[in-house]
């Protein structure tokens, strides 16, 4: 894994990554990856990432079944940040039942749900705390 | 700015932010913000980034006139990261002269330059040290 030399991990070991659908072109998450999460997810072929608040792995997907199947991985010109290209399955990234992290946006000083829930997250995962890093 | 204090920044009081270009949907670049740089933003309906290296406020644009105009202001889940969409004056959202910063993609263990120089740097900026964060 020469290739993860370039990176630039920052003082965690850590790197961005962000998630767009290669279909839709939408920007589904921002999440974060440190080398055995970034090997992981170029070995497997599906998104890994590092939780930081559970500090372990975490493959995307494991629980809901929504794994993002990676079409391409790129990387910025400071090598710290990467872009994943991936087939979001299910078509719903986030752990609240959207199809993407980025439901909301800033109108009049609010920020503002623009996307409807696909699926209920209790439907998803059975009943949970939506705050927990656990379910995703 | 009481929808900034919904926002979760980090321990040094930034947030990723992701730039988007609103007419072709290509993921631009990855950058930093602080408070004053979000508020900036919104104010000028442009992006303005927080320079890590130089410790400043950093008006995307203001030596290459590649100015990142602001569409919309999108926050993820958790609120901590930001996605712009950007109408990126010029076409060239990267101080190397490409179109955006992730011109880079893994391919057989290596980081394969994808994307074309459009402009050269030299001609961007005159002549100037490429690893410099001081032209942008």
């Amino acid at each position: 894994m020469s290739w993860g030399d370039e990176i630039s991990w920052n003082e965690e070991g850590l790197i961005p990554a962000v998630a767009q659908d290669v279909a839709t072109g939408r920007v589904l998450t921002l999440a974060w990856m440190n080398r055995d999460a970034l090997k992981a997810s170029v070995e497997e072929g599906r998104a890994v990432y590092w939780s930081r608040s559970r500090a372990k792995l975490w493959r995307k997907g494991e629980e809901s079944g929504h794994i993002q199947t990676i079409k391409e991985v790129r990387i910025d010109c400071d090598a710290d940040a990467i872009l994943l290209l991936v087939d979001q399955v299910g078509g719903i990234a986030c752990h609240t039942g959207h199809e993407r992290c980025f439901y909301r946006v800033l109108e009049d000083g609010c920020w503002n749900t623009t996307d409807p829930v696909l699926r209920r997250p209790t439907d998803i995962y059975g009943e949970f705390d939506s705050k927990s890093e656990d379910f995703k």
